[in-house]
């Protein structure tokens, strides 16, 4: 019996990395970033089910990689959709866990503290996502003009985003429409409260060839 | 005759970073942070007039650094005050320039690119801060709940912020007040409207241990 459910996104197509490897393949210290972040869900929580959502085009190339590089830790491939939504709402057919955790696959570096965080909140509050405070100042702009707002009032949100299961397929009967940035928007939408954690620094989204350096520098060191 | 006049400011005390010395004294590929910081302005502009702002019990010791790594670049050291606000209040006093640019001296990474894009946008529109995009979402958070709001509409502002002398001297007339992050919200509210131009990725705020270790890997590879 799982209690845990993971989903891991991997569906973009990395189109600011400049590159015609999708980034979630693109090589950390000499293993694929996808597998580094299935690796940290599964050495916090043996028991977790691991669900890899992969455009089908990629999914032979993801199995050659497996096996060049012996990755025998369990995982299921899923399709991805046309959308990050697409995909999430293809994944959770596949769910057997209670509690539903989706994390973007290029974030690598998310770390125990966090997902502890995570595991225990979405446990008590249902919907619970991890958050940093901004280092820097922040303006919102218009039309014509830009104002600066006060960054204390502000979070930058990270993953993985978990949910009690029940809350998330609610969430994902509404049909998709432009502006869902993440699934907390969604559930949030759907009548919830989202519930904030504190995330971790290093836990940065890698979509550029400057984090990729960064991501590379970090565990080489 | 100075055109532009940088003030650099140095006045943190680094509480973030866990160590005793300030973070704009730390080194990066052996030499002082601020000390790249001054280079890449006198690069960019050589007839520029660089003030930096010190705390007055730190200036003795920036002189044995400057000593120590034989820096020879013509700057000022005028003395920082309480609040970064005061710093700069301060270093107008000095400053010969038609246009003043105030950059974080912790920001060793600002490139020629943005530099050019304040020069030109300042002698234009005569209030000009460089920004980015969010690569991540964003939520508002209020006294017992958040939300989330459409990232699109908001942006991270870097320095340096740039402003004609005229315009920074009658915003730093106004008194201090908690609330005040950053020179543009100061302009804002002396009511000019600051235009926004491409700021660079690696213009980042050095505040953290992992911030320092990144900053060193890209200056020495």
């Amino acid at each position: 019996m799982n209690k845990f459910s993971v989903i891991i996104t991997a569906g973009g197509i990395g189109k600011r990395m400049g590159g015609d490897l999708p980034k979630q393949f693109l090589e950390l210290n000499n293993l694929p970033m996808l597998m580094h972040t299935l690796r940290i869900f599964h050495d916090f929580d043996p028991s977790a089910q691991l669900i890899l959502t992969l455009p089908a085009e990629w999914q032979e190339y993801w199995a050659t990689l497996c096996a060049k590089h012996q990755f025998n830790l369990p995982h299921q491939v899923v399709d991805g959709g046309k959308e990050r939504y697409h995909s999430i709402q293809n994944a959770l057919n596949y769910c057997q866990g209670d509690y539903v955790a989706i994390h973007d696959g290029v974030r690598p570096f998310v770390d125990q503290k966090t997902l502890m965080n995570c595991w225990n909140g979405v446990q008590e509050f249902g919907a619970v996502i991890p958050v940093l405070d901004l280092k820097e100042s922040l303006r919102k702009v218009g039309e014509n003009e830009s104002n600066s707002v006060n960054r204390s009032e502000f979070r930058i949100v990270q993953t993985p985003q978990c949910f009690k299961k029940d809350i998330l397929l609610v969430a994902y009967q509404k049909s998709f429409h432009e502006g869902i940035t993440d699934d907390a928007s969604l559930v949030e939408e759907a009548g919830y409260a989202i519930h904030l954690v504190e995330g971790n620094e290093q836990n940065i989204k890698i979509t550029t060839p400057t984090d990729l350096r960064f991501a590379d520098f970090l565990l080489r060191s």
